[in-house]
């Protein structure tokens, strides 16, 4: 049971990162192996590997391949080249929170760690694992906190990917679900197909269906609906920002939330404390991807030629209609949000 | 200039029906020539001919060509198989009031016309041309009306098509838009591809297009994010049945709705009399569609097998949300509809 918690999305492997590949699911289920950071950056932009955990600890293990294979013939050119990959892997994509955390990170301990290369890159190797088990540990305590406001029989709504698949392994917002099934609860799911990417109906219906959860996929408009209808308990979306006024999500995260507080429906947001961007309160970065990515479904065009596109990847909901942070500190009111974490 | 306010999308044609074939758009513009009522209610049903008001015509067609065919030895035989044909149109698809007035006025003037079998089928010829002028009419003064709440230079969302191609001629949600152009106005106009089907992608943008107004097409789930950033000045749609507390028109339109509200952007409705069931309030019968339309894009299927899927055509708006319904008769207020048309 559980047999896709088991899955790890993203892996230190023999020296090279090993990741799922997400553009080919549910098509073809295969890895693919980078062995140098560009690499890892052209993966997060090309989306092999997505949701904000996930690239946060993609970012990390890019580091640490760069620190791996360095030449550098002092600490001052090693600490540059590593600053260099940073920066690179930076600007793959500029919304979720997660990447500059771990970037960050991964470049304060390349700081604080005194000896020659091979230490420095030894300790970012180290460094980048911790990283992705931390990843496991949150999600097992976000799981655990959050089961607790699923009770047996709920039908709970989900928004894009935020699960394994998302993160390392067991998810932010599909973690409440598993472990509410693990304790035995019956819970099913419905889940946005979300557009333009689908990945509600490629990645959640993918792995929901490997770990034998019942779900239903919905367009992203229906979402509205089915509130009102009552047919979900309650919402759980992941994040890929959060800062003290603002969740930046997969677009179409909005509306939810205001559908939900229309409908009195607990609206839940799942991240690790690495989502959390606490210093700044609305500036966010929000994505705006290729066109095709709206015109093209399935490498067929749909609008006639000569239409404009605007494709933003998140929007932003404002945290007064968030009803709990479900973190691995606990849940927390977006009230506590100033300065709890 | 606005050269696809000619089209006609339903018209008679040497005693058949001709319609625009909208499940080709925008790769191929053809007309399908139909001769019988079945012909019709199957054109319906697979969405040859949608929009509430182009549902509504079409029926009305289908029951004169119904009567044109009649070989019934007396008038009781004859309204038997116009009841019939009715019966089997309103059954094509549940939700479009539109389609249920039709029927429901060609049938009264089957009954009140007396005369030869033939006499009666040249009435009922006439009362079907009838509704079909009725309705290029009513859209003209829809726009009229309409017009008064666009200034120049004003950006304009709207979900799903309430064109030319949702109606007879000159569209519903579009109709004001259009003529504010024709007034001068410079007026563009924001598109929601609108899932499952993708009709704002396929015939609002083509059809906007083809009249020059510009249009940008987002997905469904951004609709609230271009509106929280003050991208749209007000939001219009058209409906496929009113009643005195809900609008019942495509699914995507209550998110809409209640984006519009917290934001502060007017949320109006364009639809003429023949979409009003003010006699009803909360009992409207939500059509579910076949499952491979949110399965398949272009053909090709995008969730994995298995999974479960629920595809509710249209979702359900209280009027509160409602800035103004835009009819032919002005802009009505919810309050207004008690007993108002």
């Amino acid at each position: 049971m559980l047999q896709f918690s088991k899955v790890k999305t993203v892996e230190w492997v023999n020296g090279r990162v090993r990741m799922v590949d997400q553009t080919r699911i549910p098509e073809k289920f295969t890895y693919v192996t980078l062995s140098n950071y560009r690499q890892v950056a052209r993966a997060i932009e090309r989306m092999v590997v997505r949701g904000a955990p996930a690239i946060g600890v993609a970012a990390a293990m890019g580091i640490a391949l760069s620190a791996n294979s360095s030449t550098a013939k002092d600490r001052d050119r090693l600490m540059a080249e590593l600053r260099r990959a940073g920066t690179v892997l930076c600007h793959s994509r500029p919304t979720a929170w997660n990447l500059f955390w771990a970037v960050e990170r991964m470049l304060r301990k390349a700081e604080a760690t005194t000896g020659s290369r091979r230490a420095v890159a030894e300790e970012l190797v180290l460094e980048a694992k911790r990283i992705a088990v931390e990843d496991i540990e949150s999600n097992e305590k976000i799981g655990e906190f959050g089961s607790s406001l699923i009770d047996d029989g709920d039908r709970v709504l989900t928004h894009c990917n935020a699960g394994t698949l998302a993160t390392v392994s067991y998810g932010t917002a599909l973690a409440p679900i598993r472990t509410a099934v693990r304790q035995g609860k019956k819970v099913s799911v419905i889940a946005t197909e979300t557009r333009p990417r689908l990945q509600g109906a490629r990645l959640t219906a993918f792995e929901l269906l490997k770990d034998r959860i019942p779900v239903t996929l919905i367009v992203d408009g229906a979402a509205g609906y089915v509130m009102r209808q009552r047919m979900v308990k309650l919402a759980i979306v992941g994040a890929d920002r959060i800062t003290s006024t603002l969740v930046a999500n997969k677009v179409g995260t909005y509306l939810i939330a205001l559908a939900a507080r229309e409908n009195h429906i607990p609206f839940y947001v799942a991240a690790p404390s690495s989502t959390f961007d606490l210093e700044r309160s609305d500036q966010v970065e929000i994505e705006e991807r290729d066109s095709r990515e709206v015109t093209h479904v399935a490498g067929r065009r749909v609008p006639p030629r000569g239409v404009r596109i605007f494709n933003p990847a998140f929007d932003l909901t404002p945290v007064e209609l968030v009803e709990g942070f479900i973190t691995e500190k606990g849940v927390l009111k977006p009230a506590d949000l100033t300065g709890r974490l």
